[in-house]
């Protein structure tokens, strides 16, 4: 059968955020781009194809980032002594300031995006700056390197340095230009909406903004009621409106199923409830929400409510743009949050942070994040002999790399059924 | 001159908590295994000696770790769902008791010695299990590996499976053997006295324990105030005295300047000023105190008010040896303290956190974790040139080591002046 592919090894993903599908020494049988099934012991029909033996190793959906922002690459681990707003000012604005250059970016984002690879992450939602030519430079360079992709120009007119102030017109038309450009042409990179945040938006962008998402049909990206100071802030912007969330809803820049909004630390009831009637997806980020001294977001009582949530990276915020160290710092803070609620509820268990990781995020993509049936074939070959000695389950396994496993122990990687390491 | 060696590149190290001292392309030299003196010129007297040159590299006092379980290591990352008494029960005394073994513990311990190196760990302070035999075999090992460290066989003689129960008089015994045949027996690791903690112990145990450690002129560990109902539990096992770390005093086991307690979590003011009055140092280790649910120590705090303070990999409750992991969740989470507390304070900068890790910890140990005068010349040779293309001052590179580099970029390593990789 052609575009036939069959993949041995030890399976292991979620359906859902409780547990998790195990399938030891199982097969996957891929066709083309998507997963076929997975299978405990490999059905009559595929009996005579080639099967990629992967022996003892682990074979797991790849990684969801659905916050980071690319222009800050450079910036991973320095200036983390401040708080959101100094922090913008002092490091992030200089920073993404040199991306006027295409040279600057052409190495920057390749290096970037090979360590997005490097470190599993096989669907990646991307803040790029306000600059349009470097903006298509991340565009070609991530397609080049295999990974998928929502891309977003910032836009941003008012409220910061001069040097980064886009004149409102024009922003709106090298946004066009992009999305035009950039919506058909790769498979797997694709333009996304990108108000930077309130704060820094007219209310003349916004609106425009919301008309291009619509008459495009486009996906939406921002940031939410990530840090106490800035909400006071939106709320002395936008007197009349009730709430953060609301001022983006209000500029149809809440598209149903369609927006992110990273951080959400401090979103209240009304904003919870608008979050979920809109489907909009939360990316969590911990990192960045402890190095910025933002705060706990309430995330396994977000998930448990039905909202939609994933996690982000948010580099420069977060430092570390490995997944599986997000997953971890999302537990440890959970842990935190659920004795702060005293011990009400419970905390994120690792199933339920590898679903966030996984189908969480992925489910922004479409069928993306597990192994079921017409998912999108997107995974980690885990070579995890270096780890331990001792005998354990596989979820144990995937326990272990995920908090002493590095980009090393990833040793190949496959999108939408391609090998790309 | 005998015994001389002189070391370029880019010095960094703490005198204080508050601030780097840093020498662009300056000299440290080392007579034997003492540092004579840093210089940003060399001095007439040295111009004719050999110069080994780590040009642009950092250099850097190795890291201490004040608090780690040897027999834990390969239970790193596994069970970090439960909290401290059942995580115990299900997955720590079962692991330790394979130590009755000492072919296991040569494999285990020889894994964990190269590992705490490789992560540029020169010394560490490490429970063993009860086992004598094995601790034997990790008093050997580390020495083979050229780490400095304290070692303790671990006394435990109720509330514990009956696999790990020691008779009192028998683990007496074999630790006053253990004191004997290695207190003189390599000159870079040494035994500790380590009753594993008060509820495991009985009173008997503990009046030997501190009876041993004033006869032999030996150091304490042990843990303090780590979780709530572990508070409980010694206060209903102690009901006639004042608090959880009074009952080892009144053991004679806060030998002063000489004990370490590990967490500290929850100890309140009468327990911080005894802890103050005696010199105890605390082992703070954000990792097993996130992963086991215990709880945000008041780090900072502890540190200005004049409390000796260090930090702890806490493997396995700690996922992660790399002490730059340790430090980095260190200022995470006291970020997160500092929101709790409604900002007021600070929170741990990176040269307060990088102190903890050098100097801080490294006084127990003696003139160890600086490059002041007569210190031991304990120093990791860093290579960060994977980590960035801008142009950054030390301040900035140290601490981008610290939040994104990993064993890769430390590539030599020196303990009392000898260089052991």
């Amino acid at each position: 059968m052609k575009g036939l592919k069959i993949l041995k090894g030890n399976i292991i993903f979620t359906k859902d955020p409780n547990s998790f599908v195990t399938l030891e020494n199982g097969y996957i049988v891929v066709k083309d781009s998507k997963v076929l099934g997975t299978y405990s012991s490999l059905p009559e029909e595929f009996k005579n194809l080639e099967i990629i033996d992967y022996k003892d190793k682990l074979i797991i959906p790849g990684f969801v980032d659905l916050h980071a922002h690319a222009p800050q690459f450079e910036n991973r681990g320095i200036g983390l002594d401040r708080e959101l707003i100094p922090w913008l000012e002092t490091y992030t604005f200089v920073e993404e300031d040199k991306f006027k250059d295409t040279d600057y970016a052409k190495d920057v984002y390749s290096r970037l995006a090979n360590s997005l690879k490097e470190n599993g992450t096989t669907s990646v939602v991307l803040f790029s700056s306000i600059h349009k030519e470097s903006t298509k430079v991340l565009f070609d360079t991530m397609h080049k390197v295999g990974i998928s992709g929502f891309i977003g120009k910032v836009n941003m007119d008012r409220n910061c340095p001069d040097y980064l102030k886009e004149d409102t017109s024009k922003s709106i038309e090298d946004t066009i230009e992009l999305v035009k450009e950039y919506s058909k042409k790769y498979p797997l990179v694709k333009p996304i909406i990108t108000p930077r945040f309130i704060p820094t938006c007219s209310d003349e962008i916004l609106l425009k903004l919301g008309e291009i998402t619509t008459e495009y049909d486009l996906k939406v990206q921002s940031h939410l009621s990530e840090n106490k100071s800035e909400i006071d802030w939106v709320s002395k912007l936008h007197p009349n409106t009730n709430g953060y969330g609301m001022v983006y809803d209000k500029f149809g820049l809440f598209k149903p199923q369609s927006t992110i909004m990273a951080h959400c630390v401090y979103s209240d009831k009304d904003e919870i409830n608008l979050l979920k009637e809109k489907g909009v997806f939360v990316a969590h980020c911990p990192g960045s929400n402890t190095n910025l001294s933002s705060g706990i977001a309430p995330i396994k009582e977000m998930m448990d409510s039905g909202l939609n949530v994933g996690l982000g990276s948010d580099i420069s915020g977060g430092h570390d743009l490995s997944m599986t160290k997000v997953m971890v710092l999302a537990v440890q803070l959970s842990k935190m949050k659920w004795l702060e609620n005293n011990r009400k509820g419970s905390f994120l268990s690792t199933s339920n942070v590898f679903y966030l990781a996984t189908k969480g995020g992925g489910s922004f993509f479409g069928d993306i994040g597990s192994f079921e049936r017409n998912y999108d074939f997107d995974a980690l070959i885990i070579d995890d002999s270096n780890l331990t000695n001792l005998d354990l389950s596989l979820e144990e396994r995937l326990q272990k790399f995920i908090y002493i496993g590095d980009d090393r122990n990833i040793v190949n990687i496959y999108v939408k059924g391609s090998k790309i390491k």
